[in-house]
């Protein structure tokens, strides 16, 4: 497409998406749960074709030299949709969040008012390789309600394309407007630019893949975007605390696995507990391979123990978000310093506190400003299954609207509602 | 001041509030209602003085030529500061909303989460002309537990610098940070471009005053932005309907007063019963001077009514905010024109129905797409004090965050907190 063709592409989209929407606020819960029960049986049905289109992108991905790894971020095997169509069974289970009425009270003049959950509207997702995201983004927009536009990655085109005119097919078969779900058909990037400044159509952006293109999206976008940049998360060994359970938490927290956000970048330590503690943490990061980054008390500590591949800590590095086996460790005095050592370096993504201390604890939970606070739990916790969202459309790390794991509450919003039996205002 | 001391300026009232935030965010309860009864104390002491401070702009005022209510909303009348205090006063008497929890549940996995109620940091509050803003943002400010840097009207510096200082004095003597409060100290318009592009120190703008300001503001701000830009405000006479009821609360909608953003704009009316309830409110608004721009039908039907001043509705009539004693006038199918044309013309602030029909009522509250939506009670009621929000930051059009009347709530954000007992992760 010519880039004027593109433009006029995603805004036709737009007014589709737009219109939809107003059909999707007033659509039931059996019929949303319907055309979800529709599309997970298609997707089993489907199963071979799907992979014929997937094979496309996967060939012209070996010919375009990806790596391994992305290529096989890209596969749609048949494990991968079967996932796919039980998501969309479980959302079907799942109750209706739409139209429900929230603290309705009667006033003294009379009326009644509460707030009436509703669909956000139109929503547009931006993501990277992965295909199976186009059925969690249509399955979700589906049980919320709303109307999407998708903008896959131009790698996965061919896949994303079938399993756009799936849903599609579910939609229509439902009764629902086959426009509720739409799949940019281009791979020219400028779509993405005319996606994200259309606040006439498009009520929120919500961006998932590397932080330089959610950077790039959140400095254009004219309209709200959902979203978080990197995930610098903190655990703080306190003094009084359990040193076993503190071992056993700190552990899970960096090595139980590197690359996702949740995962902990930092370990600060109260002088009081460091001698006994650094040691034996030490130990089990030596044993599997993490490379620690030091203060220069921590360094003393933990050169101690044998095989550590202990580095100087720059101060960079309390910035730093490795999705790597790399931790950094500082020894603090205590809470205080932890806090403002926390507020100050984190990216306000989820923080936790492993102590005995109650007033401590209150303390952690008030005064650190990340989207998670926690009491000796691991921040490998900080997700939207765990949190019993039942789904997760990402992680925010913005306090406007919704702040942390996003589920599908974070595509609604409250409008008010008054019942009134003819009140007037004196 | 230059225009580079200006950005100098506010950059420094800019960094100040993000480091008073932190203290207040974490400000009991007891010290901020200390704070505020304070404030209202000073109030009162200082009445005679702020009145010479208020005189000053008053002069600058008449001898400018500002018309006699622009002087009139200037000034600081004993009376409009006795309210000022009573209203710190309510305030302090108000529970506490920051650090409440909300549904805390146990997961599976063990751990307990819930979501804690915290200050949103820093906001910007952009008014015009009256000086008593000043006192409602910064008491509204002190017992959310923000940090705030307001920003009035030129026509009012005098009167804002006096009071600000009156705030800074109760923020010092009840143990707050001095910069909690913060009044931009020049008249210069850079300041506003300034205040409006500091996402790493200001976390939302509210601006009030008129369309334009606010328009320019949401096109230029680089952070969110909690505003309304108008009020067209729908009355829909339903068949079946209470017609003594309906002519009470269209008449109470339109004429209990006409400036609001919440008074009715727009009358539509059922064309079952249309020939019984338009010659009715017709003689009522015909008596109190409200001039009528009507459909075709609406007319025909309204020209038996003696004094009754008409005229043909032109498409841009079905948009308008008039503000003022004049409405528009629709006779319509029914229940789905009526959706449709709200939903078309609409500003999506409040809209009623009037009725006796069930169904209806639940079609109009779920369908009509407005921050409030009525069901037998009068628009004028779309208010944070009618809706028991204690106190109004402003109403909100968007739907992002905040819809409808503001209260102090729509100034804090909810993060995660997740109880333990040294859970891992699986």
């Amino acid at each position: 497409m010519t880039e004027l063709n593109t433009a006029e592409h995603v805004q036709a989209l737009g007014q589709q998406a737009k219109k939809a929407s107003a059909l999707m606020a007033k659509a039931s819960a059996a019929v949303k749960n319907q055309a979800l029960r529709r599309l997970a049986a298609l997707l089993r049905d489907n199963t071979e074709a799907l992979q014929q289109d997937n094979a496309q992108d996967l060939t012209r991905a070996q010919a375009n030299g990806l790596s391994e790894p992305m290529v096989d971020r890209l596969k749609l095997t048949p494990k991968v949709l079967e996932t796919c169509a039980q998501g969309c069974e479980q959302l079907a289970a799942m109750p209706d969040v739409i139209g429900e009425i929230l603290g309705m009270k009667q006033m003294p003049s009379g009326i009644r008012v509460g707030q009436m959950r509703v669909p956000i509207g139109v929503f547009g997702m931006i993501f990277e390789s992965r295909p199976n995201v186009t059925i969690e983004a249509a399955s979700l927009s589906i049980k919320s309600g709303n109307a999407c536009i998708l903008r896959g990655g131009s790698e996965a085109i061919d896949s994303n394309k079938a399993l756009a005119k799936l849903v599609q097919q579910a939609l229509v078969e439902s009764g629902l407007p086959v426009d509720a779900v739409q799949l940019v058909q281009t791979t020219d990037r400028a779509a993405v630019g005319q996606l994200i400044t259309m606040p006439q159509f498009v009520d929120v952006i919500i961006p998932r893949g590397g932080k330089g293109l959610i950077e790039r999206i959140s400095a254009e976008a004219k309209v709200p975007v959902i979203k978080h940049l990197d995930g610098n998360c903190h655990t703080y060994v306190d003094d009084p605390c359990d040193i076993a359970m503190a071992v056993k938490v700190a552990d899970n927290a960096k090595t139980q696995k590197y690359s996702p956000c949740n995962a902990s970048e930092s370990l600060l330590v109260a002088k009081g507990v460091a001698a006994e503690f650094l040691p034996k943490i030490g130990t089990i990061y030596a044993a599997k391979g993490v490379e620690m980054r030091c203060c220069p008390k921590s360094k003393a500590i933990l050169s101690q123990v044998s095989g550590a591949q202990l580095q100087d800590a720059s101060e960079q590095d309390w910035f730093e978000e490795y999705l790597a086996p790399i931790i950094s460790i500082k020894v603090v005095e205590g809470l205080d310093e932890a806090i403002a050592h926390i507020n100050h370096y984190s990216s306000h993504h989820t923080e936790a506190i492993l102590t005995r201390d109650h007033m401590h604890a209150q303390r952690f939970l008030r005064e650190v400003d990340s989207s998670s606070v926690m009491v000796n739990a691991s921040t490998r916790f900080a997700d939207g299954f765990e949190y019993g969202l039942g789904a997760e459309i990402g992680i925010s790390t913005d306090k406007f609207h919704a702040r942390g794991p996003v589920g599908i509450e974070g595509l609604t919003s409250l409008k008010y509602v008054v019942l009134g039996e003819g009140e007037i205002r004196r």
